[in-house]
């Protein structure tokens, strides 16, 4: 039996952006069990209204629960903005989110000047930064500027040159003529352009200005939390982390492994199940199954598994 | 009672791309009424694996059986490359593609030289476009280029300047370098961009090229196919249009009527059912519901129905 400290963390997002997160999680808390959820077959959830990013996310909170995680990690600015809230309510354990530690972390580096934040439409719609800066600082001014192309250019790695920056500049130019002098980059995928972010908005603002990783921010707020509650691991061996997956297109470990920052090998390690929750298995468990393939934290690093939602 | 020719057309895409393709029908075949599916839930199909496509395909093919159609478009290059087969042998309807007529327009278009043909992942993946050019002329070439770019520049609406041509050129570069001598537009969201394709190919073949748009192909062979068939409506009077959506997202109007060509109005006529085919009703009815809400094929034009999928 495990204790429930030893309990893996459950951490889940619309597609792979969140592994930005994870790869954060690893780095601040690295003896800890990671499973990850990945909604790839409905990725993006940033286009989406608030209705069905909700049914979407509630799905994916309840695949983490069957696999016994001791609490969750919202690794989505999008599903933060307009879900949190109704997780919370929904579902019997601690529930994390992106956008609270963003706005702390951005409070922080911007001491008093408004605050600038590139996300998805569904995040600078629902007004979460705004909210959640407001409730830390109430003279601290919050410009928004919905950035789609971005996300699109961190999925295909188009992430230098001219059309990355061009792209940044587009959406820098309003938050930095509103004021802006620190930059959230409130979208996971973001931190993947970070450079091409930072040029530009060192270029537009005459020197460079703070920019705000929340993947960071986020890893130091669970790993806080976890010790405050008594939750943090007893381990001190290095965690184990499993992925799973909604779809599984081709591009996928090329795709996984440049958000994460280890190799993701997809082929061999895979697994499908066809029904959700079909495979649970305790997450410490080490070695093949019946039929050869791998564990779920097998030895070549991170195991994958297709689920259907 | 309607007779079978005067049941509406189903097309469905796998967001709203495809109602390019429903421009070029309501152009080329004006008195069809037409239901129109669009999976906004689950947008785009382009990057997802064959099995999910084939999966969502299935479930868009009938809610459209359920809306009483006499024949199911296929308005997505995806799947019409990864899932039409399927989609024959389990619907007990006609099934039209957009691949083949694209195809049949870029052999006439490009006199035995080597076809270009610009798509999505899944598209060009699929080997969907040489194996319809290889079933219509045995000597000539296709070669195939991803442009996952090109599909958010179309659905963000950022058509002109620098960026829509740098990205166009990046994806033509190979293509013209492999020495296409035309370009099919091998996704429903490429002819919004086609002044930047059009524009790019000149530059980089030194001279226009035929740019060959499946839309107007796809209407072309549909309107042969109704006739041949005796399944053309019997009406003279404007056919009706009616959208079926999985999710409505804030930009849903804009949008649309960026694809469709047509004024969509996204609030009052508004309808939400809340199980697929529930309000299953003559697509020909007139007037208002019992709650006052707008009809299928109102007089504003363009009735929307937001349906879970």
């Amino acid at each position: 039996m495990t204790s429930h400290g030893d309990a893996p963390l459950g951490v889940f997002d619309s597609g792979l952006g969140g592994l930005t997160v994870v790869r954060a999680l690893r780095r601040r808390c690295p003896a800890e069990d990671i499973v990850y959820l990945g909604d790839t077959a409905r990725v993006p959830y940033g286009t989406r209204s608030p209705e069905t990013v909700v049914r979407y996310a509630l799905g994916c909170a309840r695949v983490l629960i069957g696999r016994g995680v001791k609490a969750i990690v919202v690794a989505c600015n999008t599903v933060s903005a307009v879900a949190i809230d109704m997780l919370r309510v929904e579902l019997d354990l601690p529930v994390l989110g992106v956008i609270l530690p963003g706005a702390r972390a951005a409070v922080a580096a911007s001491r008093g000047a408004t605050i600038g934040v590139l996300g998805t439409a569904g995040t600078i719609a629902s007004g979460a930064y705004p909210r959640a800066v407001a409730s830390l600082s109430t003279r601290t001014e919050v410009a928004g500027q919905a950035a789609p192309l971005l996300v699109s250019l961190a999925e295909e790695g188009w992430l230098e040159g001219e059309v990355p920056r061009l792209v940044a500049r587009r959406y820098l130019e309003p938050l930095i003529g509103a004021g802006a002098r620190s930059i959230v980059l409130g979208c996971t995928h973001f931190p993947l352009l970070r450079a091409a972010i930072e040029a530009e908005t060192a270029s537009l603002a005459g020197g460079p200005l703070p920019i705000v990783d929340s993947a960071s921010a986020t890893a130091e707020e669970v790993a806080s939390f976890l010790a405050e509650r008594g939750l943090a691991t007893s381990r001190s061996t290095p965690g184990g982390l499993s992925l799973l997956v909604t779809d599984l297109p081709k591009s996928f470990a090329t795709v996984a492994a440049r958000f994460l920052g280890e190799p993701v090998v997809a082929d061999g390690a895979v697994r499908s199940s066809t029904q959700a929750g079909a495979a649970v298995r305790s997450p410490t468990q080490v070695g093949g199954d019946a039929a050869g393939r791998s564990s779920p934290f097998s030895a070549q690093g991170v195991d994958v598994e297709q689920i259907d939602l």
